[in-house]
């Protein structure tokens, strides 16, 4: 990949909008733009101009008019990718875009690669690796967890942690290996009682980082959580609640939400999918029969389940119900179950007294009015463990990176016990290597062009 | 309403980009972005930065940082709404996008109506009515011709003629009006045989501009072509092959495609909006005979009719077709016809002859291997009187201009007519004020709030 050439993309949403931005990163940058650019002021080119300046012109092919723009002209190195880049602020129209970037095409640009602006920027060390994975993952954020730690994680919290601990253990690397260079004489120059603090402190780093990905995981794609009902009891209904908007299909029909909808909604600033599923009533209908099967896919890729069920309908029958749920907690022991009474508004005080006396721990609600959704709402952020996201710890999200740590983990156990059973220089030295290798590949010292291939293709065009 | 508040809106395409825009503009603009905003250039505020200069930093709020950002300061009057504005640059995460305008809102400013930019830029008197106009039709544009008469529009060249025009009429007027106070007197102040000849220009450049609108017409909104023939013919195929995309749905059951599908397509830089129908075969079949009625209804609405048959189905009864096309005549002789053989990839050389002795003018055509879909898009093109288009003269795309144009005109007439009869100065007066009136309300010097309201209201927000 030559990294000379200048790339053009567009860089705001697709779509027509008030306004887009075009943006060119590479050498040729802003010569290409002076070519287009006609400048309200006259007199002197983009070339000519400081870097961080806004100018008004026109962008022109010969006599034709594109368009009235603002130009945004960033001098290397002080840009995001460090190249010369230019912005050029133009009029939404999706057609505008198009005859814009043709434009430029025709004028020596070529089209940007997904990730190609971040890819330069990581190239030209104005970002680690991980920090450049923190930017699409800052662009997917959808709630303020994810959104925080994709946040610290491109502000370089997490792997400038790493970085430290790497310079350090290379600095102790290198002394065992002035070592080994005379190894004759016997002398140590690296001190084993710091080099162990160093190895004790990188274990307990590595073993937090590696411990946060169970709520990182949880943080980045959202906490799952299947509904289970018998059909009509108001899943769908509560469902709207939750989302506050109309997405499921309401019917008065027993039996019609079959297939199952998945939205996800913020609560808390937790990202929680809500899975809709058919319930689990015993059925000899076979279209019923699949949906009860599916649930209980639905139940296993969940971490938390909702049983739902229709007070008014169910309070001369809470035996069926108080099965279904015992068939659940014995089929997922391990598995939070909230267990909720529905349609609470249509039934009197000493059916509500009922209800508590024969379901422990059960929550009264009403998905229509509103009543109980909030305290549902509370449940279900109680369940989850925030601490670390409230303590503003660093979180690992990024599998890769979680791969690397786990690696660098069991090398680094490697040379602690090398260290206490007084393993060989030469042969510690080598553990030490591999240990850096792995907090190389987070920060992106150590690359090849498939693994920068597979991370930038999953960023957007334009970024 | 008032014009001292700050208003804040996302600027850029809804949706997920590499970036987003927001836009604040107001008096307050600057200052509230200064108590979010943190540079990475320590110690000044943007209020002491220069006009269109560009700053790194982050937006924050207490301790917690919404997104690493540049913000590009435009200090009144040198900018889109000649307040101070500030627009940031941020990450296109839609819920950065929330957050971000969320803070903004909680920090004094108001979310912005549907325009309001543009009514701000207008009101300060940065464009003129017709100009802000044509920013929506800008964006609104999709082929080269209704962009070029938007831009074109926004360049003030229409609004500028008009504006040229009615100052010499506000000349004359005045001249004529203070002939009145002097009336005793019986002075002449304006020379008669001078405004009869403006009074000529005028009503030169009105009808020129009125006559305009018809193209003008069919440039903003596309020309309706209706592709009529019996069903499985290759409609849809050939819809496909001129939109070189699958929306149209084929099929190789006859009578499928019952529903009209439309789709616009840009041929050589002008709208076409085709319309598939369901043909016009003689059919018991109430479904059928209910697609005949929609046909004949949206062949009403086409400028133009494309008549398609099959040729290895039809080659040995030709007459069928015949019949048909003289049906389309007979009922619509001002339509523009072209009639196309499809399938012509599965026919001999016999058989084309025979097409063109028995259906003169007839088109050869494979849709599915793209034979003659270029004759059919040159024949399209040739339909259209382009003249004005390329002789790059001003054209009325905007009803509401076309409206008073034509109010002027009659009234210019009037005054045309009173100049010619010797009509009293008095009366002659009153004729050139309501001439003078109309000319304003394209150019906005004549404005009320209903009517910006109805202007600026179908603009997006955000503009």
């Amino acid at each position: 990949m030559t990294q000379q050439d200048t790339i053009v993309a567009l860089a705001t949403a697709s779509g027509s909008g008030a306004i887009a931005v075009v943006r060119l990163s590479g050498s040729s940058a802003i010569s290409i733009v002076d070519t287009c650019f006609r400048s309200v002021v006259k007199g002197k080119t983009l070339a000519a101009q400081a870097t961080h300046t806004i100018h008004l012109g026109h962008i022109v092919e010969n006599d034709r008019v594109f368009d009235e723009v603002l130009v945004s002209v960033f001098k290397n190195p002080n840009s995001y990718t460090g190249e010369d880049v230019v912005e050029i602020s133009c009029h939404g129209s999706l057609y505008i875009q198009q005859e814009m970037i043709q434009l430029f095409l025709r004028n020596g640009c070529r089209m940007a690669d997904a990730g190609e602006f971040t890819l330069r920027a990581f190239l030209n060390g104005k970002l680690d690796l991980s920090q450049a994975e923190a930017v699409a993952d800052l662009i997917a954020s959808d709630n303020e967890a994810s959104h925080q730690v994709a946040m610290q994680q491109m502000r370089g919290g997490f792997s400038s942690e790493i970085a430290k601990l790497r310079e350090e253990l290379l600095n102790f690397a290198s002394l065992i290996e002035l070592e080994l260079d005379f190894a004759e004489e016997d002398v140590e120059f690296a001190d084993r009682s710091q080099f162990k603090e160093l190895v004790e402190r990188i274990t307990f780093v590595l073993k937090r980082l590696i411990d946060s990905f169970a709520v990182g995981n949880v943080i980045k794609n959202g906490i799952p959580v299947a509904i289970v009902g018998e059909p009509n009891v108001g899943k769908s209904t509560l469902l709207n609640a939750l989302l506050n908007e109309e997405r499921a299909i309401v019917s008065e029909i027993a039996g019609t939400t079959r297939d199952t909808i998945e939205d996800e909604i913020s609560i808390g600033g937790i990202g929680f999918r809500f899975i809709d599923t058919a319930g689990i009533r015993e059925t000899k209908d076979v279209v019923e029969s699949i949906g009860i099967k599916k649930t209980f896919e639905k139940i296993d890729q969940a971490q938390v389940v909702i049983y739902l069920f229709d007070s008014v309908k169910s309070i001369s029958d809470l035996k069926t119900i108080t099965i279904e749920i015992e068939k659940i907690r014995n089929k997922y022991p391990q598995k939070p179950l909230i267990v909720i009474a529905n349609k609470i508004d249509k039934v009197d005080d000493i059916s509500i007294s009922k209800l508590h006396s024969e379901i422990p721990d059960i929550k009264l609600l009403s998905a229509k009015t509103g009543f109980g959704v909030e305290q549902l709402t509370n449940a279900l952020l109680d369940l989850i463990n925030t601490g670390a996201l409230r303590n503003n710890e660093t979180i690992v999200t990024n599998s890769r990176h979680y791969d690397a740590l786990l690696k660098a983990f069991e090398e680094i156990q490697k040379v602690k016990h090398g260290l206490e059973t007084g393993l060989s220089g030469d042969l510690l030295a080598i553990d030490i290597r591999q240990a850096l290798y792995h907090f190389g590949e987070i920060t992106g010292e150590i690359t090849n062009d498939d693994l920068l291939g597979n991370i930038f293709a999953n960023f957007c065009i334009g970024k």
